[in-house]
């Protein structure tokens, strides 16, 4: 079995330009990541996917390999499954990959090394990280999607859903070049404690998390 | 028309003791609502309903009325609902009340005006703050509750969907006294922006809260 750890950072950014090389302690966002992915030292290889040369030698300084990118698989209407699909294609030998996102930079090499023995030792074909919510939610058009308005749940009465964090999505190769998804057949979760869960999406996010690591 | 605004406030409280009254750059959280409540002149009378002396006199402090709150409808598995029933038993005259919740303390009163609007000039039977989430959810079942994990939507793709802000929620008394709940009838929203959303349930929250006083 041969398991990857992938990370996708394309050079272009809509909220924030360059947002996968932004400095948080400086660190890059990048470094983050791929700091507890070596660290949890669960894959053979790891592996960054980029259009931008800045990232790539970023990475390499972190020790990983380098794809180069394809401008087609690189565009704001991208989806992570095309340029997952374009990486798998142009290196074949991974049984599983475990995708990380680098807008998730409190990950934890205890929840790859968790993910690993799901993957790995229990066979899963997808492994996925969330937390925990119990927040109420409704439709645009104003109907409750989650509850019973007529009797609102209080929380110690609800076990409450999962949310995907972003961390990570780990999946068999066979799962997304088969079936086109990254999420099913043994499918389980990573719950990951709420405040690691901090994701840089604009630049209050990156500010918020300079304060987040006063706490860890 | 009489339109109330009224702060549950218990002294006993699980996650934090004393919670309603933590400071948050040296004011007690009560106050980072009454503060914006008072200023919105929206409201006819003010009320904090509390168990709790000490409560008590920080909210005379602040000018507003106090409603000595029974122990039945201040224990921790007590709803809101039932609390406000007890109160609008005791204090009757509202044809309209708002609910502010003080463990969000980030309210501006924009939105309390904006509130009013819709409950008295437009005469909404209930009115509750949101936020817009893309958040992709799972039922602990590990079904997607919503969107169709054969093709995740991409964020731009999606108008997302409401979450309760738990600022504030706004009613008839006709609609919680006759019909037993806080929305419905002719229900409307205010979103407010998500950096405003942060809600204090453990001394995290509550530590994180001094931070985002950096940035408003």
């Amino acid at each position: 079995m041969v398991f990857w750890g992938l990370v996708l950072a394309r050079g272009s950014s809509k909220s924030i330009p360059h947002k996968n090389i932004q400095l948080l302690d400086n660190k890059p966002l990048i470094g983050w990541v791929l700091e507890p992915m070596k660290n949890s030292a669960v894959f053979d290889d790891i592996w960054v996917s980029t259009d931008d040369k800045q990232i790539a030698s970023i990475a390499q300084s972190y020790g990983v390999k380098v794809h180069d990118r394809s401008q087609e698989s690189a565009t704001d209407s991208s989806s992570s499954l095309a340029a997952i699909l374009e990486f798998i294609k142009t290196h074949r030998g991974a049984d599983q990959i475990c995708l990380v996102q680098c807008t998730s930079p409190f990950l934890r090499e205890q929840y790859l090394k968790s993910a690993y023995h799901l993957m790995i030792d229990q066979k899963y074909d997808s492994v996925f990280s969330v937390y925990r919510s119990h927040c109420l939610r409704w439709s645009i058009g104003l109907n409750a999607l989650n509850f019973d308005e007529h009797c609102r749940p209080r929380r110690q009465d609800w076990t409450g859903e999962y949310v995907e964090s972003g961390h990570f999505y780990c999946f068999t190769t066979a799962l997304v070049q088969n079936d086109g998804i990254l999420q099913g057949g043994k499918c389980g979760v990573i719950e990951i404690p709420k405040k690691f869960c901090l994701e840089i999406d604009d630049m209050f996010d990156l500010q918020l998390a300079k304060y987040y690591r006063n706490f860890f």
